[in-house]
């Protein structure tokens, strides 16, 4: 039997504009490290955690990487003991999947660990259940593109109807996260409790018109139809400069620009490299002028989803 | 100059299930003819209409086919007098696009028969002024596909943005359409205004599925996909036998079925012809059951639309 395993899980990008709950996508970078082992003490034990400034708790049972292998360890029997090392190498509340991320890393990780050899389908499931401690709702937009890799389509949940998407080859997001924390449970309690027919007939417009363009590689569709008439009214004024930043990106040539889940992180679509650096430049320049610090991460389509980096 | 034309324009098959408003399929039959004359009097007439059992108006200003060519003389400043014939060849009130195919036929024929070179953009928006009329909104789902033919779908409407949409070869559509009669401008008045968000969610999650099924030709994916959160619920109660009709379907191997645009008419899709008469069989037996009185239309997607009968 293997000991130990390290992997990699993705940032994600959930909404994408029109997609709210349905529609996200991988990120090359950034994203978490997972690290797993066996032990001779039977048990689920979270040793250490790094990178989140002592903000995440060790009790497996309330850690959102914690809880799929509480459940991937009971329903599947596994007697073995489990140590987990959670390494956040991404920011957290920051709209970017990081709860996702740590939840898929955790499954991906122990079904290679023990080789459980169970399909993205399955994990899903266990990856869902770490989301619901993180976010309050087992919505699948970002653990799905973290899992399967790619833009993902969640067209329904009852049950979970995944559908992976091709996208263009020279597809480049630009991520900026202002450093500010905003709480996606919080900030789901804020949103209307319907939507106006005209909004909901745009939404679903804008939905079925990034499919298209992102299966016919029509890069001005996949930006004409980066648009939000649900969320993003709301959420878009917590983000200091939020009109601002949009703006610039696409000034800057960006195809689209909108908010990454519930934000802060604002994302933009680019089709070629040099562009997507040009825009994270312009969205910088945005956040400097009222001095508030922010990262910017420059990435293209993760295909692939987790990856292994060490496995011993 | 030529001096008479005589076209066809397609019955369509708009929402789609979950499309409301912005996705829509023409049909190889029924459809309209449209006879356009020039004359050497000036101005426009309609000089008969076949088919409308006299309910159709021969005022050209009031008349869906007339609107349109009125818009275009006055448009291109064009001076011969033109005579119209329409013939309805499809039942209308029955939510396939009657009025959209005599308004689209209109267009068409007066394009070719004085040689205008528009394109289908520029035509969509004088046989929009034709729908006008006759719903009292310039939806697009049943022109748009009625002009270009194939799926379309409308990412938005300012300005209208068409989205041409390939469909797998084997695809076939089985219509019911019941004879009772259900006035669009009066079907629209009775939908909600707004939708609960987990309703609308589903919806958009739908559409954009079925997107991903049409361009990558995965027929259950379509299938899946054509359910309706919106107008369904309420349209539904107006069909007689509307959940045995759909159950039938099902049951008899359609991939999907749901409302034809407003209703009365339910269509079905299939993977293949045979399985399509056998769900138009399945259909009907249930408004037999009922003593109502229905005609089955079974037909390929129409990837054209409109068409030249005779150009003299």
């Amino acid at each position: 039997m293997r000991k130990e395993i390290r992997v990699f899980a993705p940032a994600t990008v959930s909404n994408v504009g029109c997609g709210f709950d349905v529609m996200g996508f991988a990120l090359d970078t950034p994203g978490d490290e997972i690290v797993l082992r066996t032990t001779q003490r039977s048990g689920i034990t979270i040793t250490k955690i790094t990178g989140d400034d002592g903000k995440l708790t060790l009790d497996p049972e309330k850690n959102t990487a914690g809880v799929p292998i509480i459940e991937m360890c009971r329903e599947f029997g596994i007697k073995c003991g489990i140590e987990m090392e959670i390494h956040k190498k991404m920011p957290f509340g920051s709209g970017l999947g990081s709860s996702a991320a740590s939840a898929v890393g955790a499954t991906f990780a122990l079904n290679h660990l023990l080789e459980l050899n169970l399909s993205n389908k399955e994990l899903l499931r266990f990856a869902q259940a770490g989301e619901m401690i993180a976010s309050g709702s087992e919505h699948a937009d970002n653990v799905a593109p973290c899992l399967y890799g790619g833009f993902i389509l969640i067209r329904g949940y009852k049950p979970v109807d995944i559908v992976t998407l091709s996208s263009p080859e020279n597809l480049f997001c630009t991520v900026i996260h202002p450093h500010i924390e905003i709480s996606t449970k919080e900030s789901r309690k804020l949103l209307p409790e319907s939507i106006p027919v005209n909004d909901a007939i745009a939404q679903w417009g804008n939905c079925a018109a990034l499919v298209a363009g992102l299966l016919t590689g029509d890069y001005e569709l996949i930006g004409r139809s980066i648009e939000d008439h649900f969320a993003e009214p709301v959420r878009g004024k917590f983000i200091p400069q939020y009109a601002q930043i949009k703006e610039a990106a696409l000034k800057s040539g960006a195809l689209g620009c909108n908010i990454s889940g519930s934000g802060p992180s604002v994302f933009a679509l680019s089709s070629d490299l040099e562009t997507a650096k040009k825009v994270g430049a312009a969205m910088k320049s945005q956040l400097d002028k009222i001095e508030l610090a922010s990262d910017i991460y420059i990435s293209g389509i993760n295909r692939k989803g987790p990856k292994i980096i060490e496995l011993i």
